[in-house]
């Protein structure tokens, strides 16, 4: 059990020390210290949660919304800091993926492959 | 990124080497290799599934449903096998939730407190 809380907190360092981590996390403070790009990336981030609930529980999105959510992200798009911030953002989600595939892979041995 | 890989590849190999995950694997096959009592978790899983599908898109549960659920389960936890492994499922679930949580860390340092 020891060996797994130590494998763990290795990979914790390791994402932390990844460049993916550290371009996100340079970005993220650039946006943040920067009280005009973080109010409009906050906006856009309520929004997109907004309508991602919607989604989930199956609630009407109104074609006023879609308006909203398509104008919204032109201009958070339109900003070079905060469309680097979602790139950074996209790639750091890939690489957990691979590694929660990767992890994953004892557990999928045993109920994965239905055929087994 | 990889080093992320490595990190990755190690904590894999940690969990197929840790007790909760040699038990589990135990009795996965212990139950998979008695027909009777494959057949009698698969019905239970199956049932578990369908009730769980059925809450999250907000169909309703009749009460015969229920009331099998209790009787699948009821029957189950008497298969002290099957019992057992229910057990070493949830300490594996269990290990997993927390070796997340670690790996989530950086990730939560940056999106997590709000008022950071």
């Amino acid at each position: 059990m020891s060996n797994l809380y130590d494998s763990a907190y290795d990979l914790e360092k390791a994402i932390r020390e990844s460049n993916e981590y550290k371009e996100l996390k340079s970005l993220f403070d650039q946006v943040n210290s920067d009280p005009s790009a973080k109010g409009m990336f906050e906006n856009f981030r309520n929004l997109q949660m907004n309508l991602q609930q919607k989604q989930m529980t199956g609630q009407e999105i109104t074609p006023e919304e879609v308006e909203q959510a398509q104008k919204t992200v032109a201009l958070v798009q339109q900003h070079s800091t905060i469309s680097k911030l979602m790139e950074a953002e996209q790639r750091m989600s890939m690489a957990i993926a691979d590694l929660n595939k990767i992890i994953m892979k004892p557990l999928e041995d045993l109920y994965g492959s239905p055929q087994q």
